[in-house]
């Protein structure tokens, strides 16, 4: 049977739960897994469902047809994704490579179910690695204090790649570049990155340098959606490791980047899995 | 409005969400809260309904008549708890005092909305600290190498408590006594027990002893319902922490106590919840 | 034997180790645990050394004498503890009393070795559970808006207690009310306050509220020394728990109850055991 | 200068640390960093200490001679190791590769400082992945089944690669092989393996099955030395992850891999820098 999952979220009012399972068993479609949650505060409702359908005589369309009316009445932000089709990922990198590494062993060896049509970096160290994976490897440099328009320029050509290859979902896994407003604005809601704190402690550069200087004896990664708000994007997830006073910056580095590896990974698979709304700058994560 | 708690179980079939929805939307009840799972082993499915009921013109007794109509028809395995009434709670312990500490004071500081009409012990350590909550404490001692005749009498006192004070839960607070299989049995499904260690290790006496003594580099606890299976019981919820080889016996010990304090408190406050439901010899626990 | 603990930090130079083991050697003293560390950032070296004295023919009066010489010679900050001296310990509290609550029951079951001369609140509310204890309770009331006059009125009758019952401790569990500059120094490394985020997160009040606000998958708390730098003192232990986005900012706070009296106690016990040692703005912690 | 990395472990004795401190000392030795533990129950002393030969005049080769006979004297089991040097380590792993891959990323970034002249497999799924780092891959089949004699001979080829490549650490990064007792008893002290269960939880085979069958709610994994003990060898790092209910045997499966990862990586990381001493069947570990 194909299967698929549908998100939605609108505003909290009676029956909706009611309305949606009434659609999908009018249409002979089979619940496998379903969350709900209403938010007290914004006054929404989110929900998931992951079903089947196993009416042979209901067709795509008319699936996607007739919830179209239902969610109209409902003034639903609604997506109905097919379960069984790999979300396309464009992953960016600089010089730091672990969580790139981590990213493709668990790709090839069908952990994360995607297509990786592209990988792009400013710099030219990973190109082997992406070669072993027999993943094109595109290099788009920018100098040092590029100009704004060097950075556009550069930045354009990533969204060509973005556009060509048709990318869900552009994972930035250490690219040591900041985007520009307009970059952020045309990857809205698909974009994720990870940063080395657990925001929103140390912000900005050089986090387990700032960590070591505090003392602090937890350090953690914390992964993102991209916004134009540095570090302020919705998270989704986050996780610390215990460290102690004899650890100096690198080994915090060391260590931190266990977390991170970690932390984008469940991020990456919970997008590529529907498993993740916006709510506001806030997520809802239904795991 | 009034609110209750639905839980349920049944064999897994098409259309169980959408009849359960469909009733509370009959019957004027809004959702707050809901969570399902279907258990692809078992083929159970399991779900867990917040509600609240603002029709004024449905009354409690035409809810559960017309619930029950429901739940023959789909072979339900069901409880419909009012979500205001506090579950009456005992709690057994004998020298070892954390757990029952704690229970006192989330219990007295409102984070545990229940009652405690009765505190029992074979010692009588605890007797101050209870009369300082102002609970009654029942001494039901039992010499070392009792008769098994001997203790079933005493048994057979604390479930003429459990009987005379109405009792929802039974708490073994490190209640170092092995119940019977009578007694057991009589507890089915309402006692919860504290073991510490993360189970299936360290099952038996001293498992901080046999911890150490093995040089494991983590000490748990698990929360467990009681059966006639001694440290068999369903798993409710288990945590660990870390420790290394400069710690001896006592020290796992003490690190090994706070775990214990949360890992119950969360059993307890999930029972209270309603969260917890059993699957052959394991829980679902809706968190 | 007589036990001690020896403290002491330096600027780091060769032979330092030697001297010390050298020193006990020659004053009949048995290490039974030893821990040192060298900040290559500082330079300055930490050392901690747990002793028994088995030499009969050496006092007290001699060792601290001998070893004054050693400590001047070296330039050494040090201290020389009884370890069979309990420290006397003062808490502090408003009308949050989870912390007090579980202090009080590890002193009583004898898990932190301490005297409890006194706990001073600005309220009424824990009277009752401190005379359960048959701890003094001093009731020390501030308006709310007093005046900076009125507020040092109040903290000289607590500096009074804290001379009085030659507290060697003050454990702030709690206390919600901000400590004038004058006051901070008067407690200068001998105070705890626990904090309830993972700091530097969430400074300042509310902190839950913060977090849930932001969306944060894991809270915490943070024991750290008070100084005059509101929230930046020297952080002692930090612990998270994850939580998501189905939780209000009451269920964050229940939470993170727990991890506040964790976090308090294992600072208060290695402060006990003499296992803090301040670095600047930062601590060494051997555990 | 050169720098050292001594471990020794004898019965416990007053002067340990004075002597070693005063060898060093007159040997022209700083001290980087020092641990050490004495066993209360086994009566055994523990010492690792880290330290640069700053004296030209101190030859390798006298120190070595000169530490010995200290050795004898306390009847000290010691070893001295060049810190510079990196221990050579063999990789051994069957179908299942993200600690192989692991490993591998690690070494390559320079985060683990190894050699590693060889991986063996009796499969050839990772023959690529071993290319792409340019380590010469060993394919050294078994049929399932085979007697003990082919096991032998395998057994044999892997020690001859032992002994050829002059390896300090072979590393069972999930090799699926039951080794025989004359291969552990060749290996002792040098080889380490990966379980993924919390041990001694789950014991044998397939203990994410296990672990989803008794419905724990946490799942682990165990680095330990290899014994002819199957899955009882000293245990050298251990860390879980929680699951819940609605997780089948390949999501805990999922789950595990990214803690064996991680526990592996800690476990080689500590053998490499000589942080592991074995004290019977446990381990002491200075990290």
């Amino acid at each position: 049977h194909p299967e698929y999952i549908l998100t939605l979220s609108c505003l909290d009012q009676r029956g909706i739960v009611h309305r949606v399972s009434g659609f999908l068993a009018d249409h002979g479609c089979n619940i496998i897994d379903s969350a709900q949650f209403g938010d007290a505060q914004s006054k929404l409702f989110f929900m998931r469902v992951h079903f089947s359908l196993e009416d042979a005589g209901v067709s795509d369309e008319q699936l996607r047809g007739d919830f179209a009316a239902l969610g109209d009445t409902m003034q639903m932000n609604w997506q109905l994704h097919d379960a069984h089709k790999k979300p396309r990922m464009l992953i960016m990198v600089s010089k730091i490579g672990h969580c790139l590494n981590d990213l493709l062993f668990r790709y090839k060896s069908g952990l994360l179910p995607v297509e990786i049509p592209a990988i792009v970096s400013n710099h030219t160290d990973f190109y082997q690695l992406s070669a072993s994976y027999n993943i094109p490897f595109h290099h788009l440099p920018l100098a040092p204090g590029a100009s704004a328009a060097a950075k556009r320029t550069q930045e354009d050509k990533v969204l060509e790649i973005v556009r060509d290859c048709d990318i869900d979902l552009v994972v930035l896994a250490r690219y040591m570049q900041i985007l520009s407003p307009e970059m952020c604005a045309a990857l809205k809601g698909k974009a994720i990155n990870i940063h080395h704190s657990f925001l929103p402690s140390f912000k900005g550069a050089k986090p387990y340098y700032q960590a070591h200087d505090r003392g602090v004896k937890l350090i953690g990664a914390t992964a993102h959606f991209v916004t134009s708000d540095l570090d302020e994007g919705p998270i989704i997830e986050q996780d610390v490791e215990r460290v102690d006073h004899s650890m100096g910056p690198d080994t915090l580095t060391a260590i931190g980047r266990d977390v991170e590896c970690v932390v984008l990974a469940r991020a990456v698979k919970w997008f590529v899995e529907q498993r993740i709304l916006q709510n506001g700058h806030k997520t809802v994560v239904f795991r």
